[in-house]
């Protein structure tokens, strides 16, 4: 049923898609447009584009889905510029980190008569360092891709639970259009749906602001705790690098993420701030409490506890 | 030289060294004894040892080097037993993660005349999970190999020195015996280098307490943030094991070590509590900074400075 899409950003994960769609079967054409001129034609020259698109309003209109895969302010900045010019058989989705305010603005702008569709969407998958070159057809495979359907949406019983197991509903995709969906985005969006599961990744619905709350947990809060790190390390033996050789592998995967971009996680930290504030501000009371327990049993009760949460 | 090498503790390590060695092409025998005999069994089976011993004293008296490779607080024990039966002709190593309190029992229990000579060890290789049957022929290859010779050692003008490049002398092994070494004994620790060495390790000599206070930060640090980590997650996500998929590879990297083992860290935690605390206090201020920069230009200037720790 797609058969033009049209990625908006063709960085990491743009040009990530591209490949994947392509590796996965995809028969129609996918069209490309990057701020930066460069990394459109590297992802054209990777395979994962026909075509660069010249003007990325027009692209937009002749596509039947349009992924936004540009930062998370950036993709704000799409949706206001795009909504007015799409038309009710036209989907939107995007690949941005937090979801509730760009949930939010779908349902302001999108997912309402003669609107386009708006799915929000959020692939857990990425590298420390982005861009077109270090793109990867395998980048999903394994890795979640979550959704965050409009609230009014059909069948979605299991969101809004807390940290709820996968939606069931997800198995039935065709469900979760908003009410007002055109027949036509409607098949794009169960499509779509069908699409991210062929390329690897394994589907499932949450609640926007669930959404922003858990990935505070398991992804924001390991990027910050690897940033302080590093800069901490950076101050203590930057100067001499060869100790970090000491350290050894721990040392190195507790720091990878150290070489993430500002530039990403700066709109992150925008859009969920006082949840990541939440769990940096229980990691820092975990640390103390760890602190003033290294001679105590308490240091005993909290490896146990940690060892339970790597028991598989 | 060495020709007779005495294992005492078969666990990860202990194993490990023996196959090690026995890869290096080391030709001379190798004994091992373990406070569980099933993991001195499984040594012998993987043919990290020639021979289980029954007596773990006859034996050290029996040996040129006796590798220590139990937690800290046992080594501390076996020092104080080994010390009055061994002669002068032998030497005694370990493998303990801190290094203060054993190189001050080995200047008061060994390196004296009558005495056996003791070089402390420390290579910084392990796994999250210990035991025999993980033990690993390359758990030491490129990995740093640190010793903290006696402190009245010949030849340790880059000791002490804070965070110093590569000891230059350690090229000159022989030199680093303490004042009042047997020449035999200076021979087994110029042969025992140059075995660590083979063993595809880097030698680095440091001081004792400055030994403590790098590895708080580059080995304790990592250690106790996975474990503070993984403990807070297992309270907040733990009930909902299928939610860990979506962290992905970076929460699975920051919580790998959430798996170590009390047993081992408590010694680590008794004998280096001082810079312990103060390199978690160190993060937990370097996180609340982070925290209150959410959104002001201060998280750049803490990712740039990541960015830099991470650049090679």
């Amino acid at each position: 049923m797609i058969d033009r899409v049209f990625i908006l950003g063709t960085g990491l994960l743009g040009t990530s898609v591209g490949l994947a769609l392509r590796a996965a079967g995809f028969r129609g054409s996918i069209a490309g447009w990057n701020r930066s001129p460069e990394q459109a034609q590297t992802a054209l020259r990777m395979g994962a584009l026909d075509t660069v698109a010249s003007d990325p309003l027009e692209a937009a209109r002749m596509a039947d889905v349009v992924l936004l895969a540009v930062p998370i302010l950036a993709t704000l900045d799409w949706m206001e510029k795009l909504a007015p010019i799409l038309g009710p058989d036209q989907l939107v989705t995007d690949v941005g980190s937090t979801k509730r305010e760009i949930a939010a603005a779908a349902s302001r702008l999108f997912n309402q008569p003669g609107r386009a569709a708006f799915l929000p969407g959020h692939p857990m998958a990425g590298k420390e360092k982005g861009g077109a070159s270090l793109a990867d057809v395998n980048l999903f495979r394994g890795a979640m891709w979550l959704l965050t359907p409009a609230q009014g949406a059909k069948g979605t019983g299991a969101m809004g639970t807390g940290f709820s197991p996968y939606d069931k509903s997800s198995e039935n995709p065709g469900a979760l259009a908003p009410e007002g969906t055109s027949r036509r985005a409607s098949e794009l969006i169960a499509d779509w749906r069908h699409l991210v599961a062929r390329l690897g990744a394994k589907v499932l619905d949450l609640d926007p602001a669930r959404h922003d709350e858990l990935v505070a947990w398991v992804s924001h809060l390991p990027q910050f705790v690897s940033t302080a790190m590093s800069a901490l390390l950076e101050d203590q033996v930057g100067n001499a690098p060869e100790l970090k050789d000491i350290g050894g592998r721990a040392l190195r995967e507790m720091t990878r993420l150290g070489a993430s971009p500002y530039s990403m996680w700066r709109d992150i930290a925008m859009t969920n701030t006082e949840a990541i504030d939440a769990v940096l501000h229980a990691l820092e009371q975990r640390l103390a409490h760890l602190r003033e327990n290294l001679r105590t049993p308490g240091l005993r009760d909290e490896f146990e506890r940690a060892n339970r949460f790597r028991r598989e």
